[in-house]
């Protein structure tokens, strides 16, 4: 696939099917996140592919308990309190109020993080970007607290490893396609914060 | 160009051509940076596009400055004190023994995050990705301090936003290709922490 139509077609997949991904295809996707360039080439990840279906089941529960407890924070208690506006709290509702679609994901890789001095998120993104093109959804979900011990547990982690983010993978129901961006003249500016520079108008298309 | 060729043959290019990037080219960078993911879909990147040269130059100063100053922290004062065996520090010499190797890049992006509770580093990769795909080199380098008020002043950015990602761009000298990671087996593991998957054996072979 070109890598255009990787990067313009990625979108956070939740709707998945259980079917299972192949061995070889999984090692495609483990490579390119193993390709990704870190500071000082430190490569702070670690990748933990989760396929043992009770397992999933119990990182799915950890899962829930640690979105809901943030929104909890934010006074949303159930579906019907989260903003309508909010499209992206919206799509997430679809894992949250059944744990059940979250662990039909076949897969779910703990992109976990041995450094304090470095984030994950360039793995993250050559993992999401080569699923795509091998057709398969992703999203990044974040776990934590009060979820946190536990994970650590249930995998035998390291407690100074840090596991906070989730990539669940798995064939999608629904399709690849646009995502809503800000426009780029709010995004890209020239040589001066805020100045505009000369692609904006062709920039502004959408994709 | 295929999204796994890019991926793979991604590498740190440092060495670079004066040649200008079209503004066609720079267009296509930047819409596949804005087009990455992001927790919530909040989008906390700002693409401070610099092409100025005597600003080019400036942000040279700035960057040479705080990698040396970060440097001393270490007791690595000149080239010589750098360790034989830190292939990513040695590399990075190029850019810090002469400020000149680093304005060289026809374009530097100041990849600002607007947002304390999320990084960048998605629209960084996209950002090198695309712009690997279109034949043009980068590396993410980091500036900070003591430079970290300079660099606002000479770009008019708020002083709430991080500005210190800098992502030169340009046509490379050298060549694209591979890079040292670690082998799968320290990356990768199945249901549990250090458990080696099936895909370990073939995962070992270097592309």
């Amino acid at each position: 696939m070109p890598i255009g139509e990787a990067i313009f077609t990625q979108r956070a997949i939740r709707r998945l099917k259980s079917d299972p991904i192949p061995d070889d295809v999984l090692e495609t996707i483990l490579q390119a996140a193993r390709r990704a360039p870190s500071g000082g080439n430190l490569q702070p990840w670690r990748f933990l592919v989760v396929r043992d279906p009770e397992l999933r089941r119990q990182l799915a529960e950890c899962y829930v308990a640690a979105w809901w407890h943030r929104r909890r924070a934010m006074g949303i208690t159930k579906a019907e309190d989260m903003p309508r506006d909010n499209s992206s709290g919206m799509a997430a509702l679809y894992f949250t109020t059944d744990a059940e679609h979250f662990s039909r994901a076949p897969v779910h890789i703990l992109v976990c993080n041995v450094s304090q001095a470095d984030n994950v998120m360039t793995a993250c993104q050559n993992l999401m970007l080569a699923a795509r093109a091998l057709g398969i959804g992703s999203t990044i979900t974040r776990i934590g607290e009060p979820s946190d011990e536990r994970v650590h547990e249930l995998f035998s982690i390291p407690p100074e490893v840090d596991a906070t983010l989730c990539i669940p993978l798995g064939y999608p129901l629904g399709k690849f396609g646009d995502a809503a961006r800000k426009p780029m003249s709010e995004l890209a500016f020239l040589d001066r914060w805020n100045q505009p520079g000369p692609w904006l108008d062709t920039l502004l298309t959408a994709r």
